[in-house]
């Protein structure tokens, strides 16, 4: 074919890479172009339309999406025979892909990489650079020239260093110390110290079946598995059972640094809708049923889900369990903050004790109650799904540190653990009551909406109509508050979609909170003015498929 | 083409994939076979030829390493336009690749996988059973019915667990209690028990500028990244640096947990020549003067090398930095050993004080000098390529533990750890030595020669010609000795090749090594007595290429 043909409308709605992958295919469809036959490497192509190398490159991974195209590692792109199957990516239910999300709607705002000089420039492939890192660099962009002091924090997602129990842990250190120095003299307990078994320590594992199942969770030793981390749980899990090109779920806004990871595996992510009641799980089984949407996992934070800080009820909780029964689901459990959770009773039992069939894989962070430098968590698993797990244990590191374990032991174990648990509650539940009423106080009347966290460490504002998260973003800087946009949270949107603003209220005094919200409101104040519209009353949250 | 007209020939010594794959490739060549075409689904051609699976998809992935067919994931196997160089593989002096060495070599002496059951049954990819793992399945199947206490275990790798400096621990945790108590009360220490840099504990880091200079390394706090032990900066290392269909260099006899790694990124690993004084480096320029080798990396022990206990010498080491930077190859210096080197003097300096251009990641572990449950090591980098292992540290774990960081902070600063290293130094040299003074008298005779290890805990002995290490690690057993053959520690021989052992001499007491080293003459005479033979004199240890 001749691609100097292909014509490029700049200011029309679909973007450049997608007009460039639809004359593509239209050419395969046609017959100019064969299979078989190898695509311009996409430099020359770029040069070629007067496009970046990046256009073309999301041009050609929407062919190759399509199975238009498929890459030879080193040697190019070529055109691959027929399928059988081509329109299953129109389906309206299949939302845009993340790594052109990511592209478009990202990279754009996070201030591009100083280039590489020397040798070092050419060690590829480094993949993408994930969006937590790009969330920094968005921060240190719309900051530079402010001084730190002048600007509340309102987007860090972490929790009040001031609150962790650090008062006991010269005391824990050396209790830990006791039981290490106890083993030290049985010859049979030696075993501990050597190259073992990439489960972890038995005393934890043990001890964690009688503290687990306050959560739902009826296990025995045989279900469990110390991490570093709730991190390398989910990088585990991603690791064994996902391949490029897999499809999961998560819920419309989630994790992070979940997303990094699944991400990094090269897997599409999609989307489910979530309302204050979690995911929706009507929507959700229409999404099963699309013919195209085959996902080999769905990961969900059923209680103080982040960002929104919201909780699935118990229903939702057991149908999730079914659905993954009948859709042949692997359903990761991500449970960093049930301890965290701010309302009169407990959070429903865990997704886990709804699962006959050990579908669910769940995740245990202890560093949410203790602290995150700790760096310890735990998988639980059915026994034969958690034998793959513990074969990449052993590869990644060959089992947590012993050390960590049996401080983690001596800590949880003790009284001084679960009093202070319960304070660190009382004031994080009062810091998201203080939120709440000046959101109400100060956000409604502009026709913000939010999520009411009933755990965790943020919410999720939802603005009014007209108003840009970016360009909220950079004038809350200007009124000294520092926010996080939407955007990063998502992995990609299934509409024309609300702009977001992820506020976290634990790490912030009473006081702090309420000035926060004011400067925010300010912010928000003056980009209505300048010509944006509110949409008042507040609609309550939830995302629509 | 008609895949009815293949003929095989079982007894040929072309293994039947490798006839397969000549065969499809010759109905290309001949135009039978046009690119774009599909190959017949793996279970299909298996059963139209009567082959397992396993040699079709052999025969597959042989093609696609010659570049005459791809996979697409969940479509099937294509025909691949033709390519302009088609001998590169055929060159003689590219070794036989290691994943089908894997599987002709090692698979079948592995005891077979239980099929699973159920639905965990598809959770694919797994990717490649570790060597690792296979080994201990072997080691299974050959003592099956043998009583433990019967068996001297020659077999382990290990260090001895009687040897750990265990009575120090009560006290280190405390004193590392006491570090982070400290640390609490002044606000501004506070970040280190947040979610905070991945490098890890600045206090660490910090004393390691003062402990590596030791080995020759002069670094900065800049150079240092804190891992989960060696094994997960091996891990970084890999994930960061390499892609499949990469290759990389490692010494012919290697460490297999690094072997592992390596390969389940999917990389070409090639093995390169050594001898007494470590990796034989002119030997290393004929093969990276070959067109075809294009490694991103070498992965050396230089010192204690793993399994044959050398060390390379200072002329060898300045030469392979000079070669790096020559062929642009990133240089992977692993040293857990340095502390136990049994000579007189210490060893040459670490390779990273010849590289002027950061081109060597230098890993350090402190398994060998505390015990391996602690999962300390960490990584010396150019800060450039630092910050690439950095960004995978944050999404695999966040960062190392900062309670083990406190602890080993607490022990390795202490004068009790120059101690403790001194006294296991002294065990370990007396057992070499009394290894080596066995192995003289026992072994000598029958034509075996060893490597001479004058650091860490194994050598590698050579067996007599005609004598097939399986049939020795099996007629061990029955002589009461258990030994690992070497075949699990090189990726691929290069030519034909002699038949090894790996023996461990640092986790047993004198009288045991001697008795082993009996045990092993035994077996060795036997089976020479049922029609081996032997090649006296024994020659010095060396790997050809």
């Amino acid at each position: 074919m001749d691609y100097t043909a292909i014509h490029l409308q700049k200011e029309a709605l679909t973007p450049l890479y997608q007009q460039i992958a639809n004359q593509i295919k239209l050419a395969v469809e046609q017959g100019d172009l064969q299979p078989g036959e190898k695509l311009p490497p996409i430099r020359k192509l770029a040069n070629t339309l007067g496009v970046s190398p990046i256009t073309v490159t999301q041009a050609y991974e929407t062919l190759a999406e399509q199975g238009v195209a498929g890459g030879q590692v080193g040697r190019g792109t070529f055109i691959l025979p027929p399928q059988k199957v081509s329109h299953a990516l129109s389906y309206p239910l299949t939302p845009q892909l993340s790594s052109s999300y990511i592209a478009e709607e990202i990279m754009p705002y996070a201030s591009t990489e100083e280039p590489r000089e020397g040798w070092t420039a050419n060690l590829r492939p480094r993949g993408r650079t994930p969006r937590a890192a790009l969330l920094q660099q968005l921060f240190q962009q719309v900051t530079r020239g402010k001084p730190a002091h002048t600007l509340i924090n309102f987007s860090s997602g972490n929790p009040d260093s001031s609150l962790f129990s650090l008062a006991h842990w010269q005391q824990i250190m050396a209790q830990a110390g006791v039981s290490l120095e106890q083993d030290s003299q049985r010859p049979a307990a030696l075993t501990a110290f050597e190259y073992g078994s990439a489960l972890g320590d038995y005393a934890l594992r043990s001890f964690l079946t009688t503290y687990l199942p306050r959560f739902g969770l009826q296990i025995t030793i045989d279900n469990l598995l110390l991490t570093s981390g709730t991190q390398q749980g989910l990088d585990l899990v991603a690791r064994t059972f996902l391949a490029p090109g897999d499809s999961i779920f998560v819920e419309q806004f989630s994790y992070i640094a979940a997303l990094d990871i699944f991400e990094q595996y090269g897997v599409h992510v999609q989307p489910v809708p979530q309302d204050e009641h979690g995911i929706q799980v009507e929507a959700l089984e229409r999404l099963l049923n699309a013919p195209q949407n085959r996902p080999r996992l769905l990961y969900t934070i059923p209680t103080g889900q982040s960002p929104t800080g919201t909780c699935m009820t118990v229903e939702r909780r057991r149908r999730l369990a079914e659905l993954a029964t009948t859709y042949n689901l692997l359903l990761i459990e991500d449970d960093p903050f049930n301890e965290l959770y701010y309302e009169q009773d407990t959070p429903p039992p865990a997704i886990w004790s709804f699962a006959s069939d050990g579908r669910v894989i769940y995740l245990k962070s202890f560093s949410k109650t203790t602290f995150p430098a700790v760096r310890l968590g735990c998988i639980v698993a059915a026994p034969e799904v958690l034998a793959y797990l513990v074969e990449k244990k052993e590869l990644v590191d060959r089992g947590t540190s012993l050390l960590v374990a049996r401080a983690i032991l001596a800590y949880i174990s003790s009284p001084a653990y679960e009093r202070n648990v319960e304070q660190i509650r009382d004031v994080y539940r009062q810091r998201r009551d203080v939120m709440l009423t000046a959101l109400e106080r100060e956000l409604a009347p502009l026709g913000c909406h939010w999520s009411h966290p009933t755990g965790g460490f943020n919410l999720l504002l939802t603005l009014p109509a007209g108003l840009n998260e970016m360009e909220v973003v950079e004038e809350a800087v200007v009124h000294g508050a520092l926010v996080a946009p939407g955007r990063f949270f998502t992995p990609a949107p299934t509409s024309e979609r609300d702009h977001t603003l992820r506020l976290t209220f634990a790490n912030k005094p009473p006081e702090q909170l309420e000035e926060a919200a004011r400067r925010l409101a300010l912010a928000l104040h003056t980009l209505l003015q300048r010509g944006g519209h509110s949409t008042y009353p507040p609609r309550s949250f939830t995302t629509d498929v």
